[in-house]
């Protein structure tokens, strides 16, 4: 199993791998010998230099990228923290698996498998204002689901999420990883009204307290007020950097998931593009404090994977100039 | 002919059609009902949205879409306003012809047809600081071929252009159509250094000079300091609206080309979409002016379509969503 213990987890985070900084010196050296003025294609160009890095190529390619969606039933929903009742989540699950999602067609028209990752929907994580969301064992189990849904011969991995109610396990995630408190994480969600957010904040402020004096460790963080599909994204990304696949994350909730161990470990965000800058409040906050620059920022706030998907397909088309485009030499081009 | 007067092009830009208003209200009906909160897709259910009102029908489509780059020669790159040699328009017709550019990678990655429309290499337009760049005849058979690239039965259209020296014609442009002067539009295009800036600068403080008595009307703007890929834009943009074809820009030069169509007639602008600002210095500025909200900020400014392609593979994934996503009631998913 992936993960099998706590010491595992944590030796895995202190043991991150480094790119390919041969194929990085090569797709750069490409890069400036083709058919365009020097830099021209902007951030193209830095993203087929990373993929280059982590695929260990100098044309590197999506031959097969995948899409996960992670799904989690959260506790604390008791508390009246989302627009839509708990039930949604398994039935958002059904709804992926029978096509009818936006991370269908947007996975679809980016060229990627989609994955849907469920986890024990009928078991609910407890309400972490309360007790910790899960036992170790349950966070173990999480953790190992989410790293072995990644695996050898992927060469992009899309990271979503489905939970109603874990923007509130994301914002409690957060302070507890980076400082602030239920104010400076919590935002509307799918849609919750001024009452909704205030009942959020009071969660997160709660769970904080009730935790404040457990270790502040990664797993003590993601087991105490995250959540199962937050916990497999973690195990998901910490597995992917295993296996140097680059990884694109989605909105605030995936991003909150890596925060823990971006916190322990801040080069865990080095084999990582942010897909997108969500509309959820907290995004934009997250995004600066673990250093990345998203890609889109299209005032989406569904989650799914969904902006990280399309992300994905920025991302297939700057592969394609970078490994299509003819040099100057072989074009005839004077150059400059 | 399309345009076969100045008459006639002044018609065509006083009837700007408009959009279906039932297919807007159908495919705002459509996003309420799809399986996502509401709004949480954001930028890419106005798209549809947009799409929906331009093609006529709820469920917009790309079957045909099509990226033209329009290729001039200026004969203002005699004063040094360009870091490469005029003699790379032609070659790098030569490589899109074969392949080997980043529009082609870039309009392959996004299903689109490429067009590729020379006018007139060897014929370089005159130097505008001298006399007008063309005659009306020149002018009006410039429009002509823009217009003549675009047909009934496309569905989308993406404008790029080539042409070295062309930014120097495209800040002209913007300051004879918007106002301000050749420091307030030029930027370094290919790459060009602070001299070169401050020629181009010149040249455009020259011509604006130069053609200051002349009648401030978007056909003589275009005639005396733009050239001829520019002015096929401005023809093409203004055919694809006679024929409902909604239009992605490129860059700050094809903005540019349609600065004078919408001094004249802001309404111009309805059927376009902005595909991404441009790091050229000036874009930025002359898409607030035009009031459009670019869908990508990727520091690209290559020209060629190629950040307008990229925006055509966003704009395919939002309506593949659109067209393809379950409503609540298909998912049964409860709706809030």
């Amino acid at each position: 199993m992936t993960f099998a213990s706590i010491a595992a987890f944590d030796a895995a985070l202190a043991d991150l791998a480094a790119p390919d900084m041969a194929a990085i010196a090569a797709a750069r050296a490409r890069q400036a010998r083709l058919t365009k003025p020097a830099g021209s294609l902007g951030r193209l160009e830095d993203i087929a230099v990373f993929f280059a890095g982590w695929q260990g190529r100098e044309k590197p390619s999506i031959e097969r990228g995948r899409a996960v969606v992670y799904a989690g039933n959260h506790g604390v929903t008791a508390r009246g923290v989302s627009a839509f009742p708990a039930e949604v989540t398994a039935q958002m699950v059904a709804n992926f698996e029978a096509g009818g999602a936006a991370i269908n067609a947007l996975a679809g028209a980016a060229g990627l498998e989609l994955k849907v990752v469920a986890l024990d929907l009928d078991r609910p994580t407890a309400d972490f204002t309360q007790a910790p969301a899960m036992s170790e064992a349950e966070c173990l189990a999480a953790l190992a689901s989410g790293g072995e849904s990644v695996e050898p011969g992927l060469d992009l991995l899309v990271v979503g999420e489905m939970g109603i109610g874990n923007t509130t396990a994301a914002a409690a995630i957060c302070a507890r990883s980076l400082g602030g408190d239920g104010a400076s994480w919590v935002g509307a969600g799918t849609g919750v009204d001024a009452a909704g957010v205030a009942r959020k904040i009071d969660a997160v402020d709660r769970a904080l307290s009730r935790h404040a004096d457990a270790p502040m460790t990664p797993f003590e963080t993601l087991r105490r007020v995250g959540g199962r599909e937050i916990a497999a994204m973690a195990g998901a990304v910490l597995r992917a950097r295993q296996l140097r696949i680059p990884v694109v994350l989605d909105g605030f909730i995936t991003c909150a998931a890596i925060a823990p161990l971006a916190a322990r470990a801040p080069a865990i965000v080095d084999h990582c593009i942010a897909g997108h800058c969500s509309a959820e409040q907290g995004h934009a906050a997250l995004l600066a404090r673990l250093e990345l620059d998203p890609l889109l920022r299209l005032d989406m706030r569904l989650g799914e994977g969904s902006g990280a998907a399309l992300a994905a397909g920025v991302i297939r088309a700057a592969l394609a100039a970078h490994g299509g485009m003819a040099t100057f030499a072989e074009a005839r081009v004077a150059d400059g």
